[in-house]
């Protein structure tokens, strides 16, 4: 049994252990989650998401060091970093290793790392890193980066879970990264360009502009986009409405140089203006409710259908499916032959 | 109502009409799904998959003229392309346009493209792929391409739906995608250095072979790898087992250059192998029964979730979030509540 008493005094090991509990989805994990949930809700979830070669990673770790060393010489802030690796949907073994990175910040307490790799569909990676998150706010961390590879479902999954979301690009990365941008940019609060000394930033720059003011022509707001995304119900999220000239959050534009910490300095004040700009208005608690919605609506999924199997008779499971492979019967056929106890 | 005749006799209008109506997931697409499975299991379906920049889609396109333009004056075979774009998740608009794309082939009837755009989670876009897909196998195309852009769960779904893998790679591509292709290299069947005529091939050749004898050092099995997957139940699969030595595939490795079409014919011969591979011993039934059986489970969860949306008060659904959202219960009590019937 791990003490919940431990993990929120900041012991490093009671944490890597529930940390555990909680990717594994144990017993224990889960009672762990729903002793530690009342402390939640205090960090600032900061997204970092991207195509691979643009720097991420590197990126993530001057964030770290700007939390960690703050150029005004206000207090340093505890930094955790949860690295998602949706590549390795198969072997459940996260690449990018925690040991490796970051190797200059791995003895200061005020850091955390932890990789995750992807899990099976049905928002499993969601719900696991919601899971980590949850106890590394519990924990005391001020701020969880969760840094992403990709283009796609995931990057939708982490606009889900930060408050504030960072896409990263760089220069010269190809052609159809140009088709890719403009769906991931609808996601983004800053957008950084990172090893803008490379040659071609000015073109890149240019195209990110003119992408945004294609997508955004009047204002750029989360809950308009995802209004459109799926969710058991939309009627309880507010409209943005209007809150005002000044809680029109622009999508802001910076170069930087994860390299060098060229640009760090900015993004890292531009992150806690972000943080302000939300609470300020009720851009926070919108986006907490929205991530805990849709939270809710994964974990009812993986309930409903653990429960179903659980009470069906796995051998008409399985003569229903061999109907459908012999094309006897078609797949929508089917799952009412399962749902509704019809003859097969 | 759309008449199935004219679709199986290859009426365009009409098959475009039901592509339409299957995608919106509409009663009339659902019966018309129904109507056509029957007729599904003829084509032979091949998924093209890699990061953006590797030029998959001018690859697909040479394969299309392959096909239709046999090096070796055989039949042409008709040919059906859908192009899955999982970067665009809150628009709902593919970005890639059939139009724009292979402008050369749009006069022939035996070609055909449909783009698709990201659908919400609970495996929205493989549901709806598939059931594009049986269409188009319905309607006697006897190549079906999947072609999708990106790194992680996507990738998966298109193992799935797919006979034949086919992961697109590309010289000098930035740095993590190293790290990126060792999940993706799981699931493919042929994999494919484009843009084989760039500096740098050489070093991608080779880290690839010994990634391949890293992560396959003996052989290598679709359903080894699936068989670790989530899925209700894997007791049906029947297991991979000695089928004679001649029935172990080896991942094959193939330059190509798909602007100027060098290697398509090899590679569009290496396709074929595969398919007459897997029709030799089980790997097709088993690839079909697979992929039925992963379409059937993501049926069965939309429709319990359907099912439950439905049949709960959508205002003790929002009480019970309201509660999660005040840290007074956690997600997993909440879930307990919602389905146990509980008091909140």
């Amino acid at each position: 049994m791990i003490a919940v008493e431990s993990l929120l005094n900041g012991n490093r090991l009671a944490l890597a252990r529930t940390l555990t509990q909680i990717e594994n989805d144990t017993p224990e994990g889960r009672r762990i989650l729903d002793d530690l949930f009342p402390h939640t809700g205090q960090a600032h979830l900061v997204g970092v998401t991207g195509a691979p070669g643009t720097g991420k990673s590197s990126l993530v770790n001057q964030l770290a060091r700007y939390y960690r060393n703050p150029p005004d010489g206000s207090s340093p802030r505890r930094v955790a970093v949860v690295a998602v690796d949706p590549s390795s949907p198969f072997t459940g073994g996260a690449i990018l290793g925690d040991r490796v990175r970051m190797r200059d910040l791995s003895g200061d307490p005020g850091v955390f790392i932890r990789s995750m790799a992807s899990r099976g569909s049905l928002g499993g990676l969601a719900v696991a890193t919601s899971g980590i998150v949850q106890a590394l706010d519990a924990a005391g961390f001020e701020i969880v980066m969760i840094e992403t590879v990709g283009a796609g479902q995931a990057e939708v999954d982490i606009a889900r879970l930060a408050h504030t979301t960072i896409v990263v690009e760089a220069p010269g990365l190809g052609d159809d990264i140009q088709a890719i941008k403009a769906g991931i940019l609808e996601i983004a609060d800053i957008l950084v360009i990172n090893k803008a000394d490379r040659p071609g930033v000015e073109n890149t720059e240019r195209a990110l502009k003119s992408m945004l003011e294609l997508a955004h022509p009047v204002e750029h707001s989360f809950l308009d986009q995802v209004a459109h995304h799926q969710l058991l119900s939309e009627q309880n999220l507010e409209e943005p409405g209007p809150t005002g000239e000044g809680h029109i959050w622009e999508i802001q534009l910076i170069r930087t140089v994860a390299t060098t910490g060229a640009g760090v300095d900015e993004l890292g004040l531009l992150i806690d203006q972000h943080r302000d700009h939300l609470k300020s208005g009720k851009g926070w608690s919108q986006r907490e409710k929205y991530r805990l919605q849709s939270e809710l609506e994964s974990l009812i999924q993986a309930a409903l259908v653990n429960r179903w199997r659980d009470s069906f008779p796995e051998e008409r499971y399985f003569s229903t499916l061999e109907l459908v492979v012999r094309r006897h019967v078609s797949p929508w056929q089917a799952v009412n032959l399962l749902l509704d106890g019809g003859q097969a």
